[in-house]
């Protein structure tokens, strides 16, 4: 069969890992496509600076992108440049030439994927997003075909390859956030602006991505309630520890009959539980199904290869489709016409919590908190209180059973006013945990 | 777009299952495809006296799969009786007739799919067998396409609910391999002839599969080199124990320089690896790559609705490939062109290894056993021994540095001649556990 001709447009971590996979592993790539791809035109701010894999002979190497879409050998572009201003242009100017494309380009399609899908149909190209979320772990092609005669009722991911990382080095060393933070800012875990990844919006727009694809609905990622890791301290996971627990910053999407719930915050699960396994820059997601029951999917979050294996096994999905005829075979979000949605509000969702104080200690604190809970029929299940270490500034936790997450902040908002309070409390969900 | 119409052979548990999420789930089916899946002919040799669900009016019940075969609305053909004769007649009359065929049925491929992947695609029509291994696992779509641009380099599972359901029993209870499989067998989690599983033999068909799907070679599943479960004991898992390990029915396939590795054996893995948290009946795939690094697959090995979404997620995929006009877009195998190949012979595959002894004990043993082992080149790790039970026949454990299999083999044929053995010795490597 023909050769399929692609265009790069981005040579940065992504871009660079997809190419060294194209040119390296050309010959498996052939042998499984039965044609080979073939790099016709590069795009990088720096192309010709850059010192670029060989196997790229020929290629029209430019640092403006417009080349790489008018080349007219290109029949599929890649766009790896990432943001979502002048990505939004390449893709639109792509698919209005006529190309398909494989981005992996996270927040661009959680904001406007469906859109950029119906221009594409609309005009007989692909598109195509596996790279998208969890670089390495090829999740999408699994909810969209591998599971999908499957009903989900829930999705659970660690999609933060940066938060999992500070909170497995805060509960392995016992270190503070700020100076993890600092640590894995200096070894490039994490950027110097570490808001996106810690404070969950690098997650959110996961979540809603990953939750279209499982649902078959359109969530706007600021729908999604979303709070992040800064609270979190190491005295924290020793009190999740004596209630068997760890704490992972989860992604949760759980569709009930009141209709979807979605949140990304830090969460107590099961120590035992295969989730809490998850450790370092690792990803993860867990799917559970209404025949299927769970699946467990794994893998390298991010970096050059792993997101490189994504972006080019999507080219050769593509490539595939082109070669067989098959325009628009299947819709990128699984579902043909992914619905806007809602997510209902997150405090009505029922779950255990774990409530951490830092108190001022003196007599009748306990008394004080268990009334106000009583008062709100919050049933406590356990007081945990670690050997003390400062009575100034004490920190001590109530567990309480199943009840709304609404009930418990307007318990803890009347809690804040308690003279003893040196801060306002943490509440964390128990999820459950495979 | 036009429905498409299915023909589904066999109601044994798969078909069931696969009948159920067809009917109870069409709506989302739909909503996913853009079109209906309708079920027009099952055949099952009790169709007749059987409650099958509601949503099947209309369809033809028979008990001859000729019916169903020569049935003109049908497009798909499920093949899910099993075995290796009817099933093949079965799937090659339905090729011959010009209908696309999924099929669940790991042995019948194994031997004979790249034969009959050839005759569908002469043909014209499509082959899908997602559900051959691991039910409810999308591991072939996963190999095939998700992660296609990878170079694999090793790939391990536990591909074999049942040993994996007894040897977990046999570690939690501290119980003996009959009294658990007999157990098994009352619970119904183990065949009245259980050979096939705790043997090894269903597993080294799965690899099979999964090793073409991985390295783009054809196996003879009588190639493998395959040991299963029976010598396993619970002092096993206390020795495994002391090292910080495992045991579990690892299926390996390992690409090297020298050529493949491939095994189906118990072993010890690392108790703190991902890999040692796959309890009870399920499966799991770890596959390493040469880019994406390690990725890692869990879910239900068998069971009705887990084993149909598989065998209904390929119904759904090719229906999107029939009426997007793709016909054979990509191979069942991954590769276009599986090659035959030879697996290298184990023995020269390099491992640390576990060896448990039985000994009529008295003074000399480990000096004996040590100096065969220095006579074979073989570096001796630890020797661990529990505290006694029964002199007569104690069990104790030797662990040696990393050697060839075949020169451990060497080693325990000499030591078996040796008067204190109560019986020969047991090796078991130890494997890295992701």
């Amino acid at each position: 069969m023909r050769d399929v001709h692609l265009g790069i447009i981005g040579l940065g971590n992504v871009g660079t890992g997809s190419l060294t996979i194209l040119t390296e592993n050309a010959r498996q790539i052939a042998q499984k496509l039965g044609f080979r791809l073939v790099v016709s035109a590069v795009c990088s701010r720096t192309a010709t600076s850059k010192t670029l894999p060989a196997g790229l002979d020929g290629a029209l190497i430019t640092e403006d992108w417009r080349d790489v879409i008018a080349n007219p050998d290109v029949e599929i572009v890649a766009e790896l440049i990432g943001g979502t201003t002048v990505a939004r242009e390449v893709v639109e100017a792509a698919i209005a030439a006529g190309k398909s494309v494989v981005t992996a380009n996270k927040e661009l399609i959680a904001l406007d994927g469906v859109a950029l899908w119906r221009q594409a149909s609309a005009r007989g190209v692909l598109l195509a997003m596996e790279a998208s979320v969890c670089g390495g772990i090829p999740v999408h092609g699994v909810l969209r075909e591998g599971i999908a005669a499957d009903r989900l009722e829930a999705l659970y991911g660690i999609l933060n390859g940066t938060s999992n990382y500070i909170l497995s080095e805060i509960e392995q060393n016992n270190s503070e956030f700020n100076a993890v933070l600092a640590e894995a800012q200096r070894l490039g875990y994490a950027e110097a602006d570490p808001t996106a990844d810690i404070d969950g919006f690098d997650a959110r727009s996961k979540l809603a991505l990953l939750a279209s694809l499982a649902f078959g609905v359109q969530l706007t990622p600021a729908d999604i309630p979303t709070s992040g890791i800064r609270p979190i301290t190491p005295v924290d996971f020793r009190y999740a520890a004596q209630v068997g627990c760890t704490i992972r910053l989860v992604c949760s999407a759980e569709s009930t009959t009141e209709g979807l719930f979605v949140a990304v915050r830090p969460a107590l699960i099961p120590k035992d539980a295969i989730l809490a396994s998850v450790r370092g820059a690792y990803n993860a997601v867990w799917a559970r199904g209404a025949y299927g029951a769970d699946t467990f999917y794994y893998g390298k979050g991010a970096g050059p290869n792993p997101t490189g294996v994504a972006v080019v096994s999507d080219l050769m999905r593509l490539a595939r489709d082109l070669r067989s005829g098959a325009a628009a075979r299947v819709s990128p979000f699984g579902f043909t016409e992914p619905a806007l949605a809602q997510p209902r509000p997150i405090g009505e969702q029922h779950r255990a919590w774990y409530l951490r104080f830092r108190v001022h200690d003196r007599p009748g604190i306990i008394a004080a908190l268990s009334a106000i809970l009583a008062q709100h029929e919050i049933s406590i299940d356990a007081v945990l209180q670690l050997p003390k270490e400062d009575w100034r500034n004490l920190p001590f936790v109530i567990t309480v059973e199943t009840t709304s997450g609404a009930r418990v902040a307007r318990a803890l908002e009347q809690m804040s006013g308690l003279d003893f309070m040196v801060e306002p409390p943490l509440a964390l969900p128990l999820e459950p945990g495979l």
